[in-house]
């Protein structure tokens, strides 16, 4: 499994990304569910991948492979609004899965893919979209701020308390580590390293962006203190009434 | 949807459920899903139930039943050990769903009920079960003192941070009582009236019991002081460098 998220606020966009991929229990593997293309003072897209690891490699390979292609009649460079590349990646993605569909029944296995896409095209405001395995897709609202793909419930509760459109880019990147720290203490599919990148709005330049492993001072850091915090919080919870006496 | 929980501590065991029952998006209704049976000095039983809401009644009254007809072959009061009555209530919920079994299939909805059924038979140890559809059951270790049903995962972080087996009760019971709350705050298939049960080992009398609702004031409290803890803990969060300049 997987837990990717991306969380949109008035200065930008925070995403963050789990590595564990397996196939069955037995097959566990470390890869990076995060791509990012920047194209200076022209468009910055951060792209992140659930589901089959195959049809997510696909897509990314068919993104590049378009890059490289004159004579392609779309790729990531194309388009005047990020729902627009939003719709071509739906279309890679479900082109791929056709393509597999017949293997895939036979076997009883999935080709499905999720995706979150998320930047800004210069002139343009920043956006991001969640992708589904049919190639529709939705962006945010004004009250759910966030988007989530992969293993989405263990990291919600947080980003519903914190989260809001005027949160800072930094206070939605702690959120974003802590939403990510829980998930992974509660659910062995989702682990570390964890990838996060911070796009501030209209500086159109290369994100920021640190992969952390369990050890990077951060991620341990945060760790700490939000378990600290959280026994604190709860010892000072109110008492039942016999507790009082 | 529900989500429903047990954790056994050293001291005894907290049971809490939600009420919210649906069929469908389109009809949603409120139902307690906790049954409790005491016999006091003999044995105390806690019976929580998510699934199907028809078995989960249809189990529910064969334990009355059986409880009233002094020929049944085996009751609640029946059996040495606590997995006798788990066993017993697995092969009523089975019986009632293959009863049902052609009509569902047909119908394509599930009948399929899971339960939570936790106690102490006198000079025997407090235990907890979770009982899959299938009637199969399992109890907890050391290191998992609590079972959930239902929606279990948006309520399981703070579990795994707060809970071990010296836990007080009442530390427990506002653990749990946390763990609904994120969960109803995140899900809307699962709502108030919360009910929590708190089961001392070895009183052997009617567990402490409340139902709250959301304007309950120890509800509310513990509502309002956990987010307000929580903000405050994610406010001393460590900073990013470029933040301590």
């Amino acid at each position: 499994m997987t837990y990717c998220l991306a969380v949109k606020v008035n200065k930008g966009v925070v995403f963050a990304s789990d590595s564990r991929t397996n196939a069955g229990v037995d097959y566990v593997a470390t890869y990076s569910k995060m791509t990012r293309f920047t194209w200076p003072g022209e468009r910055v897209l951060v792209l992140l991948t659930s589901g089959s690891l195959a049809t997510s490699q696909a897509v990314v390979n068919a993104l590049h492979r378009d890059l490289d292609d004159p004579e392609a009649k779309f790729d990531l460079r194309s388009g005047k609004q990020l729902h627009e590349v939003a719709d071509y990646i739906g279309m890679l993605s479900q082109a791929e899965q056709q393509r597999r569909e017949k293997a895939m029944e036979k076997s009883g296995n999935s080709a499905e893919s999720s995706f979150i896409l998320g930047g800004q095209i210069a002139g343009k405001a920043h956006e991001i979209f969640m992708i589904y395995p049919q190639g529709n897709f939705v962006s945010t609202s004004s009250d759910t701020p966030y988007l989530q793909i992969g293993e989405n419930k263990y990291g919600k509760p947080i980003l519903d308390r914190i989260i809001t459109a005027t949160t800072t880019l930094e206070d939605a990147a702690r959120c974003a580590l802590v939403s990510l720290d829980s998930t992974i203490r509660s659910n062995i599919s989702v682990g570390p390293p964890v990838e996060l990148a911070i796009m501030t709005t209209n500086t159109m330049e290369e994100p920021y962006h640190q992969s952390m492993t369990m050890n990077s001072p951060m991620y341990k850091s945060i760790q700490k203190q939000w378990t600290d915090g959280l026994k604190r919080s709860f010892n000072r919870l109110p008492r039942f009434e016999w507790e009082k006496k």
